[in-house]
């Protein structure tokens, strides 16, 4: 998988994100792509726009794609580190390769991730970044919440 | 906390587990509770009911607890030890404390949540385990699906 292939994955979660922050919601945005590069589901964060705590970005991504059967050779895209509860979600279905826009406002569970051999590629995107970072300039308590920060 | 409040608590996450099991999916159950004992959200694996993989137990009933500004002194209780993905719900908000009806079938991250501080009970129960030992027998492909085995 080149540059150019987790660009063009990255600019689904991106757009995904993008529909967060118009929806008032935290700009994460996911999706999930099957073993030949086709997007099987895409998300993003849900906790204002429905109330519901357990999607995340990539929760939402996983859901979309609905039920299947193996998740070897899979790829999770996201706009942000994914936190513990959907690193939890990447290992436990075995989803092979995560590309994270970004990891400097987060880290989540990379570091755990690629511990258990994951492929972590961050992509170290700047508008990832400040999608996220000017959302909790705005709204700290709201991404506080989101990540279970009293 | 003693025996009799986790007997209390499981209870209710057993009949989300014999509510799954009538419905023909995967039998297992979860309740929230708050720092005071009250039930904050209950609800049951829904991956055949709902066509839902991202459903787990514990999920399912972090969800029916809504937004929440703090999980601190709050319970989690489960029929089965929880999965990867559910261990890092638990741990990324926070909660303090899980309760497991069973462990022997599926021991999923609880080593891990107690090497990181949280107070993992195990109830041993016979029922929880019968109860989802039969179902395996019964539909394998879905058991395995539902934890990402291939």
């Amino acid at each position: 998988m080149d540059g150019r292939e987790c660009e063009r994955m990255l600019s689904v979660a991106l757009e995904e994100a993008r529909a967060g922050r118009a929806e008032g919601g935290v700009p994460i945005g996911a999706a999930l792509f099957g073993p030949g590069g086709e997007l099987w589901g895409r998300g993003h964060n849900r906790r204002v726009q429905d109330g519901d705590p357990s999607l995340h970005a990539e929760t939402a991504a996983f859901r979309a794609a609905g039920r299947r059967r193996s998740y070897r050779d899979t790829v999770m895209v996201t706009t942000l580190a994914p936190c513990w509860y959907c690193s939890g979600l990447i290992r436990q279905f075995g989803i092979g390769t995560v590309v994270v826009g970004e990891s400097a406002t987060f880290q989540g569970g990379i570091a755990w991730l690629r511990r258990n051999g994951i492929k972590v590629v961050d992509m170290k995107s700047a508008e990832c970044r400040e999608l996220l970072e000017s959302f909790i300039k705005a709204r700290p308590e709201v991404w506080n919440e989101d990540i279970g920060v009293e």
